[in-house]
């Protein structure tokens, strides 16, 4: 079953994932246990448009594609919309995330137009909005899997995984806090821990785990697919830092700014293990500064610690471990699912 | 049984529901689903301590209360600290409202002290706290009701009023976005609304409900005590509204700022009923301005109207209404509950 290979087959999931965002917005807007007024409906119809569908939706494409693999077989009608609800109940966790941490960052644009909270009108308005998003999730939650029998499960692996996420948040920004720009703290366990928590779970064991629950699956049996997944995100981060230095802002679709932005990233982690005493103290005095020629050195000092033929290395060896780890899974549907995301995300160029 | 009138048992009281919020606290700092740093680990305790304990702790308390009044006899230590727990949920999701509610307010004092995201080193992190905050309630939820037949309902409650709460929220910013100062937008409709969705529902209803949940009731067969507890959350609000203008600053320990402040008050919903075109147009002008005399000219208009005696007219009515639709409930401890809500609130000063 060629799912995501054919360019026409790829454009009808996505249209028939888009068709359910519609049917999930116009319930949300018809929720009975709000009583809205005609401009209440219309901020949120906006809201949502705004923040949610636009980004790549690989997320929330993924519980669809895992849970077809699970089953090994064409999805009812009811499936996929079931797991393409699933799908986009991450998408929405992912939106709020977004708006909420554009404006901790007092970030400029996202997905390629300005933040929602720099939008005319709503101003701080957005923080209450991603509190929205966040509470639609359990919204559509229990419209529509109430009656399941792993319902209790969903609401908790929903909760424990924004826990995840928001404490990962937490440490990002504690390390990072304006003022006290400080690279002693940037260390190799500070890098995994952040990026395991604020990323891994959301976006890889979440959708996974989605998938894994509607087939039946209890979850504390499948402690190892979640390692595995973790390790996969925690892999993807490291290339997305990568990516950010050595990338092709072409290809990316962005010009990275983790240097000038003092970012916790995996190269400049690298670098500190790696430095002499001279090259340590270059980058100090020139990590985290806009100026464009402190940038070009420390660019200049990660080509001379060869920080890409570091990163090759760590690939090759991350691909090798993922790759056996999966391979001793007893559930030839499993290793279909994590042979599927690690295939999409191996030496990716963006 | 005298629970609340000794003024020793109060004390006695409050001091064992603060013991549970340092268990609970305690629990929280070691939750093993995440791996916290020791400066997490700091930072969470220190923003706990800042932003849930500080408050009045009403409507925490009241879980134990309506419990106790539902039981009609001593609780078990258990009962004691699973009540208290869930009554601390209800503290920390005010808490979490607290915080972002400032941030979105732009507003310097909370509870006597600066407004946590005004706190050196803390700023904008204080965002993501207000979602930790958020995130602890299914951890504390998870942990002691797991194994219990209520525990789904549980969060289906705390997630069915945090949404209302937050669309309540939403109808006043939209309703009072700057720049758009439109009084003719300050109906009584509008007013109710707000006030029932953004503090009745987690305020008054809310902790009944947990007792009722906690009790082995089904939530669906007290539609009435909802809708009761609902027009005492909103009478309670009125009265709010009325003693920011008429009550003594010092009995209610703060110097309102409604007038000034351009909010949707109950009062200036009624004065915009009350006026002929002349009045009108002086409140038009009056309204929302931080000038004193502006406010003094309002206020003057107030009594001229004799919004005074409005309001004592609504209280009689309200206090009859919530009285004989709470006589006619077919149990006599849930009439015991909304008696006492309502004897803690009837005529209050403060």
């Amino acid at each position: 079953m060629a799912t995501s290979n054919g360019s026409s087959t790829t454009t009808d999931l996505k249209s028939s994932f888009l068709k359910v965002y519609s049917d999930l917005k116009s319930e949300l807007l018809h929720d009975p246990a709000f009583d809205f007024t005609d401009d209440a409906r219309q901020w949120i119809d906006k809201m949502l448009d705004y923040n949610v569908p636009g980004g790549k939706l690989n997320r929330g494409l993924s519980v669809v594609d895992s849970y077809r693999l699970l089953k090994g077989d064409d999805l009812t009608e009811e499936e996929i919309f079931l797991t393409s609800a699933l799908g986009w109940c991450i998408e929405w966790l992912q939106a709020y995330f977004l708006v909420l941490d554009d404006i901790m960052d007092g970030a400029h644009t996202r997905r390629g137009q300005p933040c929602w909270f720099r939008v005319e009108k709503v101003g701080m308005v957005a923080a209450n909005d991603g509190i929205l998003l966040r509470n639609h999730i359990p919204r559509i939650l229990k419209k529509h899997f109430r009656g399941k029998p792993y319902y209790v499960d969903l609401l908790d692996l929903f909760n424990e995984v924004e826990f995840q996420t928001a404490s990962g948040q937490m440490i990002d920004l504690i390390t990072t806090i304006e003022g006290e720009k400080d690279l002693s703290k940037y260390t190799l366990p500070v890098h995994r821990r952040i990026v395991q928590y604020k990323t891994a779970y959301y976006s890889f064991y979440l959708p996974v785990a989605c998938a894994l629950l509607m087939s039946g699956e209890n979850l504390d049996d499948h402690v190892n697919v979640k390692d595995v997944l973790i390790e996969m995100g925690t892999y993807f981060q490291v290339q997305d830092d990568y990516l950010d230095c050595f990338g092709s802002p072409k290809v990316i679709g962005k010009i990275g700014t983790d240097i000038e932005d003092f970012k916790c990233s995996w190269l400049v982690v690298q670098a500190l293990e790696l430095v002499n005493e001279d090259q340590k103290k270059l980058l100090y005095e020139n990590y985290g500064k806009a100026d464009s020629a402190c940038v070009e050195k420390v660019k200049r000092l990660y080509k001379d610690l060869d920080l890409e033929g570091v990163f090759a290395e760590y690939e090759r060896n991350s691909y090798e471990k993922l790759t056996s780890s999966i391979k001793v899974h007893p559930s030839k549907a499993v290793q279909a699912v994590l042979k599927s995301f690690l295939g999409k995300i191996y030496k990716r160029e963006k």
